[in-house]
């Protein structure tokens, strides 16, 4: 079984509301340092395939069909091999 | 400037009923080998620090404050350094 650990962030031209609102809230509470901030979504699946290559594909199939706006959102992901146990 | 990738996830024991109906979604969709599904949330933030010492207390302070859940959710960072630029 493979486990794909799938990130998912803003497009750079598209503007991140909730990234600004957290950077002044961190501001307000004193952390200067913090430049920039982006919120972004975070899947992890395990899922069965034959191979890496189509584990690949499979994850590169129902990212952009279900788990991105491809208009605004761009995603990367890694796989890796992991053992059968699923944890509900 | 050090990029802070902050990764927030469930804990084990706390139910993910988003992440569940995500599964669902994929089943219908035909994709048969999907076995778990979570999703989380994923933040990269840019900070000013002195040394990665200051900069790893600095982001475990804001996450803890302001990023999650305690009751709820855990998270796992990487640090990195990486050019002054900010990107709007």
């Amino acid at each position: 079984m493979y486990l794909a650990k799938i990130y998912v962030t803003y497009k750079p031209s598209i503007l991140d509301p909730q990234g600004e609102v957290i950077k002044s809230a961190l501001k307000r509470l004193d952390y200067a340092g913090v430049a920039q901030v982006s919120q972004g979504k975070y899947f992890e699946v395990k899922l069965d395939a034959k191979n890496i290559d189509a584990a690949t594909a499979e994850v590169e199939s129902f990212t952009d069909a279900l788990l991105i706006n491809q208009n605004t959102e761009t995603y990367h992901f890694d796989l890796s091999l992991v053992s059968d146990e699923v944890n509900a």
